[in-house]
C-alpha cells in the first residue's frame, strides 16, 4: 500500500505537466535526471515534439539547442529546459 | 476538412504542451486570451493544480500571484504564466 500515488486523481494539467517533467528524466541519461546534453535535448525534440517543429515553432530552439556549447558535455538544467518548452509553446500560440 | 487537425497524430508530449496552453486560454476571460488578472490565476491554480498544492509545490506560487498587484486589473502574459508553471515542476521535482 505504501506505493499507492493518486494519480489517478490528477487533473489533466497536473498529468501534462508531470508528462514535460517525465521527458526530462527519460532523456537525461548521462546527466542521471539532472541536465540533459544539447545532443540528448536535441533528441528529444526530433523524436517528441515533430510537429512542433513543422509549424515552425521549433526553429529558434534548434537554434538554442546548438548555441548551448559541447553538444556531449554543455549541461541543461530542468529550468532551461522548461524554458524551452515555452519558447516551443509560445510559438505555436502565435501560429 | 478544412477543420482536420492532426491531433491524433501529436505525441504525449505535444499534447501535454497543448494543454497547458489551453488552460491559460480558458481561464484568460478578462484578457481574451491574452492575458491572465491574478484572480484568473489563482482560480486555475486551486482548480487545475490541487495536488501540485498538497506537495506543498505551490507555496512560493501563490505568493507571487499576491506580488501581482490589482487581483483584477494586473496582467500576466503567456510567457510569465508559463515560467510560474515551470516552478511548479521543479517544486515538484524536488520532492
Amino acid at each position: 500500500q505504501g506505493e499507492v500515488r493518486d494519480c489517478q486523481e490528477l487533473t489533466d494539467v497536473e498529468r501534462a505537466i508531470e508528462t514535460v517533467i517525465n521527458q526530462f528524466h527519460c532523456y537525461a541519461v548521462k546527466g542521471q535526471k539532472e541536465y540533459l546534453t544539447p545532443n540528448e535535448m536535441q533528441e528529444l525534440v526530433v523524436q517528441k515534439l515533430p510537429h512542433l517543429g513543422k509549424v515552425r515553432c521549433v526553429g529558434p530552439l534548434e537554434e538554442k539547442i546548438e548555441c548551448m556549447g559541447d553538444p556531449d558535455e554543455a549541461k541543461l538544467e530542468f529550468g532551461e529546459y522548461w524554458d524551452m518548452m515555452g519558447d516551443a509553446a509560445k510559438g505555436c500560440r502565435r501560429k
